[in-house]
């Protein structure tokens, strides 16, 4: 019988661990008292099996396989047996979920992922580059004048700002039409094309709308931030989408979710086709162990899914490029806003954009040989 | 000019508040440092403007209005104004969200709210009683048996545990037709008619399809977990219900958002008519300061909003309950599953279920002159 394994880190000893890890195993199944559990083949059936307790530190982990039955293969319901009510216990923290087969088969995760990625923006072998269009309260025509400046500047992908919405002072249609005119006119120009990813945010019936629209003016890729939307309708919007699809890390601060669990397992095999998430570097000081983790559950072989890029931004200066290539390989896209931004004027804007674009590039020739990044090329086998 | 006023506990001293607060009042809206507002005009329409900072403790609390513009009246979109970066922020807790009128005239709030649940239920002026038909691992049936018991001994609400789904085992349809017949047959025998509340769960579609079907086989109630679902994907299946909607705080557990402003405000906000949360009676331990703040949050006066049911539950003992009714007063729910469930067999549990009934109908009455909770009649200016 296939099962969901969940990893928690608890806040207490290992021999405390036992008997609250025997209480997880319940409440995030039948949530009854032992003594409540009248029916003796519901624990065989239903309730989590504790398979290990370990001590982590002070603090203790444990592993509970849930029959996979009890998630129904629907992405709400597995969040629910995950993390449910555990989430809710203060001293729990969720460090690590691993789907079988069959999950993966249902959910599907990323419809292109990084080969895909590299097909709609013809980098074969290097690091990808990736900027904003930002701020919020420019309108659709200023927007896409900086379009023109990351195109011109060789950038691969340019995405809205996670905070551009349908706002009334730069319409969502407007501004879309507007990136992909400007994306088109440089493409004209220089023969290459950026890849423009916009923003969709709302309620499902409003983000099918903008998914709709976006695809009909021409856009090869989008972006939307599942914590925002809640994971399940995200993994809709990605079964739906005929185009790549970026996942934005925004109201995802779970801290009792870790980064790698829920960014680098959930994101993907909800879908994601890269994943934005703030880095090492910058001004969110994720640990570096926790990016490798993350980087490693978006790119290794699960169950035929395809890899997904890890994105990392946050605060990523031009002088660190080098060093976080040759941290994350080449099957990596960073994701770089303000260092390029904070520029006095556009002609430097535009050349802090070529040295980005550069030092990606020469970055991703040394790491070539030294961290080669494992990527399933098959298909899933879901599809 | 309208503003969402938020706040924001931080980990930091009072002096350094002030720099981190102007730094989240720009990272929620334009996201860009300082230097790369090149337009002005930008600070004074669209950054956020930093209202208060105040001590707190060893922490600081700071609150900042953004333009109500920047939200663009959107489920998703208010949450990444509010929360979405900064959640990612290790020392930063979102602990209060102010809408504003116009905000709450757009999302609209609970549909029925305490007043609908009321009439849903027949039940004028004392708390209401609830409890789940679990656990997960029972056919149709055998839960319909269950609810059955629950029915006779005269409890008002009958919710589905948050983890029954569209199981193999248990189907949707199969489950929801079974327990509205096991209500309606006890209607029948008794003339009093438990409201059974069958639970929606999945993406946006499944969803749906829920909905329609619990409405169509004659469910008056249903209830769901916004956190698992996604906030802005419940907002869509409160306005599309036809029946009261009960929210359940299942996958809530960011400690990083105040219990009282994710379960108070917004799931109200979003239209939950019944909002679950675990209390500080069993095994959650909330603090009673943060179940008063949240009930305060669901019932009082808030832009002609309608007030919601607090539905404490957690592992609420029934000699607790007139203590408990007395904190929260007569317009609250009280759930009850565990205590009820232990019981050694079905005429135990029948005993139980008349006690908890008779313990609320009792504290009721206690409470009735003391604490007065005030809720609006008037019907919502939104709709």
């Amino acid at each position: 019988m296939e099962s969901l394994r969940v990893t928690y880190r608890l806040a207490v000893d290992r021999r405390a661990a036992e008997s609250r890890a025997e209480e997880i195993a319940r409440e995030q199944t039948v949530e009854v008292p032992r003594a409540a559990l009248r029916d003796e083949s519901l624990r065989e059936r239903i309730v989590g099996r504790v398979e290990a307790i370990d001590e982590d530190g002070s603090d203790s982990r444990v592993t509970i396989a849930y029959p996979i039955e009890t998630t129904a293969h629907d992405p709400a319901q597995l969040l629910n047996v995950a993390f449910g009510m555990t989430s809710l216990q203060p001293d729990a923290e969720c460090v690590a979920i691993d789907p079988p087969a069959s999950l993966c088969r249902a959910l599907g995760g990323p419809r292109f992922g990084i080969e895909g990625l590299r097909k709609a923006t013809c980098v074969e072998a290097r690091a990808l580059t990736c900027t904003a269009v930002k701020p919020m309260g420019l309108t659709p025509d200023a927007l896409a004048e900086r379009l023109r400046i990351f195109a011109r500047a060789g950038l691969d992908v340019v995405k809205d700002d996670q905070g551009l919405a349908d706002h009334a002072f730069c319409p969502f249609e407007a501004r879309v039409r507007a990136c992909l005119e400007a994306v088109d006119e440089v493409a004209q120009e220089t023969g290459r094309r950026t890849l423009y990813a916009p923003n969709l945010i709302g309620a499902p019936d409003t983000l099918l709308r903008q998914l709709r629209l976006a695809e009909d003016l021409g856009a090869h890729a989008v972006m939307a931030s599942p914590m925002l939307l809640g994971l399940p309708a995200f993994a809709e919007l990605c079964r739906r989408s005929s185009v790549p699809v970026l996942a934005h890390p925004s109201f995802g601060g779970a801290l009792r979710f870790a980064p790698e669990a829920l960014f680098g397992t959930l994101f993907r095999l909800f879908g994601a086709d890269a994943v934005i998430f703030v880095g090492y570097a910058g001004r969110y000081g994720t640990p570096r162990a926790a990016c490798r983790a993350l980087a490693d559950r978006l790119r290794e072989p699960l169950h035929g899914l395809r890899p997904s890029f890890p994105v990392p931004g946050g605060g990523i200066a031009l002088a660190e490029i080098p060093e976080i290539v040759s941290f994350y390989g080449r099957d990596s896209m960073l994701l770089i806003g303000g260092a390029l931004l904070t520029a006095q004027d556009d002609a430097e804007l535009a050349a802090r954009c070529r040295e980005f674009a550069h030092r990606v590039a020469d970055g991703s020739k040394e790491a070539d040989g030294r961290r080669p990044t494992r990527s399933e090329a098959e298909p899933s086998e879901g599809r």
